[in-house]
């Protein structure tokens, strides 16, 4: 039914058993290859949606959505996945609150009560490193980090390099402009390690000076043989980009107001007059979203600001495909 | 599959594309054809749900229910009627508290957002005018007012007509008594402007005298050809109604603890005794619910009470006909 | 399709009519025919599960699930077992702040608006007595109980039940310890109500001395034929028990914080080194959970531990086999 085409049958057994009964932690447990298969399925699934396709994918599973954090966005897009594909869930958004937690039942007693209703666990968390550890607490069935904390948020990732496969046909030799919070940003981080995994990729990273990656972070991330160049100034940002990447500076993120205000003087927004001047005619604008002070609403009409378009739906597919693979009906 | 006996092939394919894909905002954009059939459409879905038989007729189809206000009413009515019909919602309560909205996501985002996940939304809003907004906003897909502050709430009133066309067999002709506060209540106006979609329809509003019609209100009304009458003593209720319409009145409308008073005095609700006073034996006594301080819990056993039995049933058939038709899957 | 063994054709036409359309409001309507085809379909919605076959026994059936009180296991495990079998629910957690409740709307209105809405109501409340007033204003549907105050809570007694008998193949000739608060536990005296509808079982109650069972609720039970044997320190603990069945003291129930320590000073936790001295080989343990206070969670890896393995799982089987016998399926 699913025809993939660029593997051979054995190599595909062995990937989809890469997925089936997994745990999905971190972003850094994919392989090229595991990515190649995903995005394979998540082509197809796009086909399901836009055709309203009744799926019977995931016929007879229960995804528990224990979100412990609010995000309509992420909890949207998975209970979305799950439904598209003919799946049902148990949706629980802050246990805390509306549960047997307040009765005091820990954090691993209610993973392994949804363990035991339920065919896979998504879990959203405050607290980084609360994925991995509900991972190792429930035992017979797989748990997707939806994001824990700054920590990882892998299925983000995934959407955003399939945005930039879909668009370009491949994951190496783009050149890429990543703006924002460059030391906090787990987004930027995480997609950093992504075409990371990819030959002879450039990201132009622009931030604020007091907001530039960590040299911890640039060390580890010229280690996997990313080529990285920071810039401050919007005169610095190339004219051959592939895509743009906009992350939200935090104002929580800073310790006192004047260390905000300068900050906030170095920081650029997307808008018409910035891609005027400094974008292709082929470059996408991402943003994970909120695009909040990131992207200027101005900016929504030009076609290549992709993130409430193709980029947002990305996230329905590539969870679709996820779900499927980690579910073992693929 | 669906019989519409009153309308030719032709005339059927017009009306339908007078729904498919269309935003539902206001009341006012029904014209007596499409209310007509829509009517016969929801008589066929209260077989459907009568029967419990499981419909495909959403199959495959997502609905977003996003309720910025609670209204468990509302939310569960527009829920039951997706699910009755076979199709999925993604259900968002309150999504400024759960929800990318407490960092910063704006409504017309979350809009598009949601749009981009789903095959159609249901909007409630405290806002006035937010459904309209909703609808310019998203693009590809039919939003539906499911209440935006005392603005529209265009099914309620399709049910309230709905329940006086089942129970009379016609929309015109009809005498009815609309009691509470005539000046402020949504649900009450939107009805007189649908009775005043159809001929020789008499209006009698019985209301404290601080809560009448606003002149401007009533000359609308009246330039729409429907004969209102106003009073506001219970001596004054004719005995010929086909129907009585009761809404609460609203403590918080008024500006001082005297003006309340002052209206308390006046207001009438509908008791047992009333209806023994004034009552046909054929009338119905409806109310949009809730029904505090307006209809007398030592009603309900009578049977021509039908707030709690066919009008809050209705809710559910009218919304799954324009569910139906506005999804194009008729 | 479900085969029932020990019963005739007959039989079981008289014990399904004992559950179709029935309100389930309290554990004492049971008898022991009723548990015992309850148990028998359950062992069959058990072989669904474990399968994930995909079930069509609630097809086209609404259940609403109306959740006035916090409680994730209870809420999760009949969304499970409504999905799990085909059907949908209508999910309403605290109504009193997502609902038309806010306006004024009566607990009783609110029941018969979800009664026009849907094919069986389940209702958690604070307030004892509040399923019977349920079921009373709903005339046309089944109300099950999930739990109302400190009353009852008869679907966890049915679960509590299944696990005995699925662990030991009958309900008679068992012997029990129970601790815990003895004098308030809700799960822990309708457990000693549910065995004493079978021959032969001989339960120990352990709580400290301000806790133990009320001389009412002794006399009760004793009257019952069942044999209760009260023990306050752990050397009383007898080797041949076939179950422990912990719960938790609830801090709140004392009035002053020197009781409160008077009490924890004698209450008993259970720990692998309890087990190791007292349990047998194939005693085991049970908690209603959350198990806070009471059953120390370096015991979980112990298999006699089956408080978050079968007894959980077999909440979802229980509540399964009840649905669909109410809702008249089987």
């Amino acid at each position: 039914m699913f025809q993939v085409t660029s593997h051979t049958q054995r190599e595909l057994e062995m990937i989809r058993g890469n997925f089936k009964g997994k745990d999905i932690v971190s972003f850094d447990q994919f392989s090229t290859e595991d990515i190649d298969i995903l995005f394979d399925v998540a082509r197809q699934m796009k086909r399901i949606v836009i055709n309203n396709e009744p799926s019977h994918i995931l016929e007879g599973l229960l995804v528990s959505l224990l979100f412990y954090e609010p995000s309509s966005r992420t909890f949207g897009s998975f209970a979305a996945a799950v439904k598209r594909l003919g799946g049902q869930t148990l949706e629980i958004l802050n246990p805390e609150m509306v549960s047997s937690v307040s009765k005091g039942e820990t954090f691993e007693d209610t993973i392994r009560v949804f363990e035991a209703y339920s065919n896979a666990i998504v879990l959203r968390h405050k607290i980084p490193g609360a994925a991995r550890l509900a991972a190792g607490v429930a035992e017979f069935l797989p748990v997707i980090n939806a994001g824990d904390g700054n920590n990882e948020h892998p299925t983000q990732t995934l959407l955003d390099l399939y945005t930039l496969y879909e668009h370009f046909g491949r994951l190496d030799n783009l050149t890429g402009l990543l703006a924002g919070d460059a030391l906090n940003s787990r987004t930027m981080h995480s997609l950093i390690r992504g075409l990371s995994l990819y030959k002879n990729n450039t990201l132009y990273v622009l931030s604020p000076q007091s907001l530039r990656l960590s040299r911890e972070d640039m060390v580890t991330f010229q280690n996997r043989g990313i080529r990285i160049i920071e810039i401050s100034r919007e005169q610095d940002i190339p004219r051959d980009c592939h895509f743009w990447y906009w992350t939200r500076v935090q104002r929580e993120r800073f310790r006192t107001q004047e260390a905000w205000q300068d900050a906030q003087k170095e920081i650029v927004i997307a808008t018409p007059n910035l891609l005027d001047m400094y974008a292709g005619k082929d470059t996408i604008l991402m943003d994970p979203l909120p695009r909040v002070e990131s992207v200027d609403p101005a900016v929504d009409a030009d076609e290549r600001a992709v993130y409430l378009r193709s980029q947002i739906r990305n996230g329905v597919y590539t969870r679709m495909a996820l779900l499927a693979l980690v579910l073992g009906r693929l």
